[in-house]
């Protein structure tokens, strides 16, 4: 399989490239709007054909290309049900699959950060978004975000996946690029050994400020960043 | 394999964390020293034994984690024997292997970046340090830098390994992480249907600026980071 991990550092923001191999189907998993002709660059050397764009939920601190790259490529564009974002190609629900030529996505619906919180995963692999990152989580104090289901979301789906599956975070603030279901069951520090209602005293005190992007970000992502 | 690709966000460095599995012997290449706890922390975690350090050259934009690595774990440094620099614990020539366990690299001479620059290699997998960028190369105007030198190395040279070997670079400051000699060989816009003099005429017009840490770094690693 032929993973692209490609970094926004604007953002701290990871974005995905997936495919079979070169001159196949391709996902791109969380485009950053600024960052499309890097994008469509790629795609064109490796030979690909941009199949699916697929937003793992509303971000809250970048703006999408998957509007504008359904409209430059033809591609079709994927949003959790949950999300209300009649803009999407395409909404998928729990357990849903995504097929990208021999590839088959198993979508998992993962609330807590938001709302709309989807992963997607294949055997081996798991992109997680903004639900489960290296050593820490998504925040879970906006857009309807809730600690007892993201707490629910990790331990109870994700955490049940084999062990050696990797994990391709949405962010990263560390300058780490990959863990895996074993290391984050046992290392994270949000997680490990703890019971939900020490995970909801973590959260529930972090003090974050609000992402800077936000306040144009969310409605931007509500219409595919057809802004 | 395990490779753990950690990115310092000061330098735009890459370092990489390899071993055969949890609990095996590990390499770290290329260590930047403000992020030695970030690796102590990761290579327990993962069970590791820091066997060696490997610098691909002596850095002009980040000072080395070698030295101190060795004064808090024992292991072994490994620099070019080109580099002059009496800290290492042991210097390599060309072709020479490094093992740790079941794997076994070879260290590729590839003079161009600075006289003492080594890619190292395994089947499969090749850090190219500061000699081969993603879409880029190193810079050549300085420490002993040659253009027409650091063409040889990678065309005669690197660019003779398996086409789907996946590059993993010391840098990159366009939110890449990995590449394949296939895409260099094809897309690189320094390399790509460019003749020797074409490539030279590049790397003498590129007028970078000095890196920030340049004259602090390079007397700082010639002793192995040890100031």
């Amino acid at each position: 399989m032929l993973i692209r991990q490609l970094f926004d550092a604007q953002t701290f923001t990871y974005t995905y490239l997936v495919a079979a191999a070169y001159g196949k189907e391709a996902i791109l998993v969380d485009p950053v709007d600024s960052k499309i002709e890097q994008y469509l660059k790629l795609i064109k050397e490796l030979d690909l054909k941009l199949k699916y764009v697929f937003d793992t939920h509303v971000h809250a601190d970048h703006i999408t290309a998957a509007g504008k790259l359904r409209e430059m490529t033809g591609c079709t564009t994927i949003l959790g049900a949950e999300t209300g974002a009649p803009c999407a190609s395409k909404t998928i629900t729990d357990k849903e699959k995504i097929t990208i030529e021999d590839i088959e996505f198993t979508a998992l619906k993962t609330p807590g950060h938001t709302q709309d919180s989807y992963c997607l995963y294949t055997k081996g692999v798991l992109f997680t978004g903004d639900t489960l990152f290296i050593r820490g989580t998504g925040r879970t104090d906006f857009q309807a975000g809730n600690p007892e289901q993201q707490y629910d979301s990790i331990v109870n789906k994700l955490f049940t996946l084999p062990e050696d599956t990797i994990i391709y975070p949405g962010h990263d603030y560390n300058g780490n690029t990959t863990s895996t279901i074993y290391e984050e069951k046992n290392f994270n520090p949000r997680l490990a050994g703890k019971s939900i209602e020490e995970f909801k005293e973590i959260m529930n005190n972090l003090n974050l400020p609000n992402p800077k992007l936000m306040d144009i970000a969310v409605p931007a992502n509500l219409k595919c960043g057809l802004i």
